[in-house]
C-alpha cells in the first residue's frame, strides 16, 4: 500500500514567514446560502432578504459572514490543524469585503508565531489566514493559533517567535463595507426595535432559545465548509465512540440564536478573541447568552459597532454563569467569542 | 440580564383589525428548491424541471406551493403562535401568483377574530395571513386560528367576533395562473396517465409508500422556513423530552407521498381547511392517502380541479380510517387537509 | 381504494428492444451542487471552484460527475427496479458532456437482455440507460442489470437474451469533455500533487479518512435523486426494521474519501463494472481504498486516463481484504467499483 495521502504537517514543518496557500478553491452560491439557513435558526434580515439588503445600500444579500469564516477556515484545515491536539485562539479577525452567492473564495495562510513546548512532543503555531475572492481580493483575515505534534519528539527545538496581537479590533479598524447605510433601515422588518444607544456596555442578554443538536446536522455543516478533521466524521476515531463537533458548528448556531435580542447586530466585521470551552456532542442542547461589551462610533454615519460577548452554552435555561472561582470556564460553557458588529444607531 | 428578547404576544395583545407586518422578508432561491426535493419525495414534474413548466406556459419551474405556504407561515409564528396552545384550523387559502427562484416574500396578517375561552386563561385568535413578493403582489392569502394563552388571566375579556368562513374555497375563485395550459402535457413525462375525468368523487388513494422520520429532517427543513417555535427544536422543552415535529413538514411529506396516485393533481391553488389531528415525532412511519371530495372546471379550457382530502397517518399500510365512532380522529392519523389542485382534463 | 399507484414492472412485462422514456424530468442546480457537498466530503478542485474549472477550459465547475449518474439512475428506478429482487451488475458506463447548474436531465432506457431465472420467480433484465440533456444530447450511458420479480409465477418463460458486454471501455471511446485540458493546471489548489505517470498499476492507496452514516443523510441524498425505492425510507418495511442505504450513497461517499491519494483523478469518465457487495446501513462507518488497475493516453495532449478499482468497506482501518477464499466478497465489503477518471499527464 503506498502513501499518497496527506499526512498533514507537524509542528516541525512550519517557519516563521512561510506563506501556505491552502487547496480547492470554492465557488459559493444560493445552495450554501439556503443550507445555512437549514442548519442554523438564522434570521438577520441583511442576510435573509435581497431587498432588505439593497434597502441598505448593498446589491444584495451578502453571505453569512460566517459562511466565509467557515470556509476559509475549512481550506486551513489540511494544512494547519490535521495534527492539532487543541485550537488555542483567534486574534485580530477582519471582514474585509461582502461576499456574495457566486463568488469563489481561496485562502492562505502565514506563519507569524512558534513556540515549542517544553514537554518536546508539540508546540504552538501561529498563523494570519487571509481570504481571497475570484478577483483576488482579500474579504477575510484573522489570526489562529493551535497547538500540533511533533512527528518525531527528537526533532530539534525551533526559535520561539510569539507574534504580538491585538486584545481587541480597535473600531477606528472596521471596515464597513462600501455603501451601506441604515438610513432607510425598516425596524420592523428586521424584527425588532433596538438601535446602538439602546444597548449599555455590561448589559446581559439571555437568547432564550435553544437547539438540540443531531449528528447529520453538523456533519454536513462540516463537510459544506470541505473541513475534513475526521474527529468530526468518525465515530471509530475517538475512544467514547463520539464525533467532536466542529467548533465553528456551535458559534454558528450560538450567533443564530443571537438574533433573538441582537436582530439588528447584522454584519459581523472583527473577532477580536475566541475559546472553545468545552466540547460539543450531538443530543447537547445549546443555549446562548450577550454581553455588550462596548460600544463605539463608526465613519459611516448612523452605523454604530457593539463589542459583544457570545457565549453558547449546554446548561440550564438562563444559566449565565461563565468561569468558576477557579478561573476556569464552568464545565457546561462551550463557547465564548468576543466579536464586533454594525448596528443602527 | 435584560429582556430585550421577543415574549410573543398574548391573547389580550390582539385587536380585531389590527394588521401586523411580519418581520424577516426572505429571497428564496435555488438552495431552497433543491432543500425541498432533498427533505420530502416530491416529484411533481411541473416542480421538478424547467422545460415541463415551460411547456405548461410558465416562465420556469415555480418554486413548489408549499415552499410558499412555509415560508408566509414561518413568518407569522413569532407574532401569532409563539404563545399558542393550539393550531387549530386554516380556511380560505388561495396561492394567487407561482413564485419562481430569487422572489422576495414577506407576510403580513390582520386579525379578524377574537373569542375568549370561558376558562379565562386563553382565547382564540382568528388572523387573515398574505405572503406579497417583492413587487408587493399577494402570492397567497388564507386564514389560520390558534388558541392562544394570556399573559394576565385577571386581564378583561374582549367582545366575541368570529368570522364568517367559508368551508370550502368556491372554484370559481381559484387563481389560475397567468398562461398556464395543459395543450402539450406530456403524461408520460409527468409519470401517470389519470386525467381530471379518471377520478371519481369518493374515490379513494392509496399512495403505498411511505418514509421514517429523523429529527435531523425536520429541523433542516423547520429553520428552511424561518419558524422558531422552540418546540421543534429544544428537546428539553416538553416533559417527555420529545421535539414536536412542525406540523407543515407533516403537509409536505403527505403531498410528496401522493405523487403515487395522483402524479398529475400539478399545482395546489387552494387550502379549504386542515386539522392536525395528533402529532407527529422523529422515528413515526408516515403513510398517506387521498379522497377525491369534488371537481370543478376552471376557467381555463383543459386545466381541471380537484378537491382533495390528504390524510397523513402513522398506522399500519393501507389502514385508511379517518376517525373513530366517536367523531374524533384515530389516534393514527396525523393530517386531515382539505385542498383544491389543478389537473389536466 | 382505487389503485391508480405504480406497481412497478414485473419480469414478464419487458420485450427486448422496448424503449422506455422515464419519467419526471430534472432541472439541477446550485442547490444540488451545494447539497452534494454537504452529503459527501467530495473536493475535487473542477468540481469545486468555477475559476478553477475554467483554468482547465470549460466554462464553469461542472456538476458532480456522481449527481448526473444518480439523477439518470433515480428516473429509472420506477420502471425498472421498484421490484427488483437484486441490482446485479453495471457496464459500458461513458459521461458524453458535462453537466451544469441550470441543465435540465430526462432518461431512456432500451431493454436490452433478458434472462428468466430456472425458478420461475423471477428473472434477469438488461438495460441501457441514457440520460439526455434540455438540447436532447445525451450526457450520460450505461448498462445495468437487475433481477426481476415475476407478477405470475406460471406466466410463460421469455426467450433468453444475454447481451454483450465490454469488461471494460475502451479508452479509446473515452469522450475527453470539449475545451478540457490540463497545461495550466494548479496542482497546490488541486491539493496533491501526484500527476498520471506518479500512479503505478497495481497500486493500491489507502484513502485514510472515514465517515459514519446517519439515516437522515442517506435519505437526503437518495431523496434529491427523487430515488422512490421504498426500502431506503420505510422502517417498517424490512423484517429488521433496518433501512437500506441506496448503493449510489455508498459510491458517492467512497468516490469523496479517495480524493485523499487521487485529488488529480479530477473527472469520471467511464464505469467499467460494479458491485454493491454488502448492504450498508445507518451507524456504518465506511472507508475507502483505491487499486489502480491500468493507465492509459487520452485523445487529448496533458490528459491522461486512469482505471481504477474503488473500494468501500466497513472494516477495520487499513484493512484492504477484498474477497476470502472462496471468491466471494469479504462481509465488510461494501463496494467494488471500476472506472476510468481523467488526471493531468
Amino acid at each position: 500500500m503506498t502513501t499518497k495521502t496527506n499526512p498533514g504537517r507537524f509542528f516541525e514543518d512550519y517557519r516563521v514567514g512561510e506563506v501556505i496557500r491552502h487547496a480547492v478553491p470554492r465557488t459559493i452560491a444560493e445552495g450554501e446560502r439556503a443550507l445555512y439557513h437549514a442548519l442554523y435558526p438564522a434570521r438577520g434580515a441583511l442576510y435573509s432578504s435581497d431587498m432588505f439588503a439593497a434597502d441598505c445600500g448593498l446589491e444584495g444579500s451578502p453571505l453569512d459572514d460566517l459562511i466565509v469564516f467557515h470556509t476559509v477556515f475549512g481550506k486551513t484545515v489540511p494544512d494547519i490543524s490535521l495534527n492539532a491536539v487543541a485550537n488555542l485562539g483567534y486574534a485580530e479577525g477582519r471582514w474585509l469585503k461582502p461576499v456574495y452567492a457566486g463568488d469563489t473564495l481561496r485562502a492562505e495562510s502565514e506563519v507569524i508565531g512558534l513556540r515549542p513546548n517544553s514537554n518536546g512532543t508539540s508546540g504552538v503555531v501561529w498563523v494570519r489566514t487571509t481570504g481571497y475572492d475570484q478577483t483576488d481580493q482579500p474579504v477575510l483575515s484573522y489570526v489562529r493559533w493551535v497547538m500540533v505534534r511533533k512527528r518525531d519528539n527528537a526533532a530539534p527545538a525551533c526559535e520561539t517567535v510569539v507574534p504580538d496581537l491585538a486584545a481587541v479590533v480597535d473600531p477606528g479598524a472596521l471596515v464597513i463595507p462600501e455603501g451601506l447605510s441604515f438610513e432607510g433601515y425598516d425596524f420592523t422588518l428586521a424584527g425588532e426595535p433596538h438601535r446602538w444607544g439602546d444597548y449599555a456596555v455590561g448589559e446581559v442578554i439571555d437568547h432564550v432559545d435553544a437547539v438540540t443538536v443531531e449528528e447529520a446536522e453538523h456533519m454536513l455543516a462540516t463537510r459544506l465548509w470541505q473541513n475534513t478533521a475526521k474527529v468530526h466524521f468518525d465515530a471509530t476515531f475517538r475512544e467514547d465512540g463520539r464525533r467532536l463537533i466542529y467548533g465553528g458548528h456551535v458559534i454558528s448556531l450560538a450567533r443564530a440564536l443571537s438574533f433573538n435580542g441582537l436582530a439588528n447586530a447584522q454584519m459581523i466585521v472583527a473577532l477580536n478573541g475566541g475559546a472553545h470551552a468545552n466540547p460539543c456532542f450531538a443530543g447537547d442542547t445549546v443555549r446562548a447568552w450577550s454581553e455588550v461589551l462596548d460600544r463605539a462610533e463608526t465613519s459611516v454615519p448612523g452605523v454604530g459597532a457593539l463589542r459583544l460577548r457570545l457565549v453558547a452554552h449546554k446548561g440550564a435555561p438562563g444559566d449565565n454563569t461563565l468561569k468558576g472561582a477557579d478561573g476556569k470556564y464552568a464545565p457546561h460553557v462551550l463557547l465564548d467569542l468576543d466579536y464586533w458588529a454594525l448596528i443602527p444607531q
